[in-house]
């Protein structure tokens, strides 16, 4: 029996972009064997009481709602076996910017994942550094996560 | 005599609003009675060789500069006593974010600073989560960095 | 077939209370599919040479015994998936207290569990903020720790 | 001209024995040329909004109060030079032990002060193993805080 | 079925004495039920694009190469559940020191295995420390990955 | 006034060449502004009881020396602001290894200092990555503590 992974899922849900390679990545951790897909960590389906903050704007101030989405996200990221980051080199985000700190604080292995159309792009200097690995979409659903390796992004950083 | 702190000074350098909050901070700094101000590690002044990418894109995709900074910036982080982060709500940062997030980990005191204009305005969950307290710019020279102290960002959060 | 995780069984054996929550819980482990009980670390099993200090109040004053089970425990907790403590408001504990603050350093999801008719009562506050998530004993048997989460204590704080 | 440090004092205030140790271990640590003692941090000086939860049980059960209250002592303690733990051997403290596991995550010299009169008496083995060293209320007022060493408590554990 | 747990195998290359403890300790791993052979990691099997600098001495000098060696090796603590060391006590080494000092830092279990005929003897006092258990080859085979416990080496520091 | 910090002194004492480097490397020390000499850590005299190990074999099976000397060197380590290793390339030690490694992860500046006649020889590739900076004996008088900076040895590694 193979044995499989769970992944903290990074990913924006923001723009149109994000949206497609946030689906990709989804189909692709779903269909790869060696990833547990049921017990993975999906921010945007663990915010605290189902609320989501973009549809209740009401709770931008709400210190105890965002205090726990906060702590959830921390505890997926220290309770999965792999942080995964969707990352799209135009359109970076702070968020998924302090989850990879947190996540080499927390010894796990580092995957980006870069829609194949941006492979290559510049990307920021910390993301580069913090990553273990950096692949293309397409080699998701076929990445070992039972091997998991050291390589350096195939592109450019600023 | 009074005691004073280092700090390592996260910011952009890459728009308008992020040159004016740079230069800003930096001066608040140099005002502040308890900042070290000649031992804080400036990023944009220990860059490889002295080489700044955003001037010689030929470096985009030569690793040893880039690791050299990535590394540089990590000591940057450990070896100061405050992680200090200038912020612009509209302008989040990606690096910025996993600096944070290394901070993290080495136990730092993180500090956000945010121009006066944009304080309040709504901040990403995980930066609102990282930070030990957010001030605003005009704070930042009367601001004791030796009675570092917790508090929640005065504003929203999304 | 289920995966299932091991458990550090942080739990006190000095008083009658605490001696029935100690059996209660650990009936609740051993009942719930997704605990591998037999490869838990039950600290009480494994002191130093199999030698109780409470049976053997000659060994309280001897170093390379409280060294042994000192250290021991440390692995009990690092190489555990999850640090569960059962916990008892009224009867709290400085070293369960320890426990807790280097699981948190390890970065295991940390777990109290509490007797149902202690459920509400305060507890202390670095507790509350250390735990990730505080239950009710029955519960325990049913808890799905493939699913980690985190979650305030529905209970006071002092 | 002498080098001084801080510490986190960690402490209890709810019986007379602990009230009797929190004086005189301010009064020592005042008295101490090595420390800095404008600098050091004192929970009880630090509570939320100044709000005691011991004189405003309606606090008891607020979220907003209780987690800035406990990320305030967290950041008491990264922040500072030493955690200084006054310690009761008969009124042992969860929180407190919760402090010193953290403390040990962040690096710190971690430092027992036990009352003369106690100093010997049993202390649970993860106090015992957590701390650096363990010493007489006495000797507080002259310990060097520059000369940070490991020592055994001179006393038994349990 | 048996659960298994992957192991960085730590060990030298460099004399007849170490080759010969290497293959004794791959093969014990991969007669041991509890290891998942397949999945641990070797750093031998991991040199940065197959190359070994002890066969291609023109790489001694390449950051790049160095550089993604030393991460792969980082990586491979990291994502392992244990970390082995193969440690010959008259030949000890200074990169299976550094190693051991990082697993620490990650929360491995830390496993010594040195040969029978030099079970015993002398070794550093660093290694003595940090390692959680000490065992001879001859027991490699049989040790049990799922009841990971401390326990001191039998034999002489220095 | 210029700021001073203090090194925790990793050195041999074994061989000529080592005597040779650790006195050269003490004497610098004394000589450089920027270090605080008298609260430097120098493992040599700090082991346990004063007892050296080499000339009291007797305590080459003693678990309490063991212990407590290895703790020490760790609280040396901790409660140093950077971690200084004299370092012979082909006198290499496992024991320094391992200190570098737990340098690591208590976020200290970590420095080699090689003899000048030494500088550019090979070394292992651990050491040479977890290092921060590597220098020559006769640059350590001068280094500016105040301004720990990341560089690359300048030599080879194997």
């Amino acid at each position: 029996m193979t044995k499989t992974k769970t992944v903290y899922f990074g990913a924006g849900w923001f723009t149109d972009k994000q949206n497609k390679a946030y689906k990709d990545a989804m189909a692709a951790l779903k269909e790869n064997p060696t990833i547990d897909f049921d017990h993975c960590y999906v921010p945007l389906q663990n915010q605290y009481k189902d609320i989501r903050v973009d549809l209740h704007p009401e709770y931008l101030h709400d210190i105890e709602w965002a205090d726990a989405t906060y702590h959830g996200d921390l505890v997926g990221i220290k309770s999965s076996d792999v942080m995964l980051g969707v990352y799209i080199p135009e359109e970076e985000d702070v968020g998924l910017g302090m989850e990879l700190g947190y996540a080499l604080s927390q010894g796990k292995y580092i995957l980006l994942v870069i829609p194949d159309e941006d492979y290559g792009k510049k990307i920021n200097l910390m993301s580069w550094g913090v990553c273990d690995n950096a692949i293309k979409m397409s080699e998701l659903k076929d990445f070992d996560f039972n091997k998991p390796r050291y390589a350096f992004y195939d592109g450019a950083v600023y």
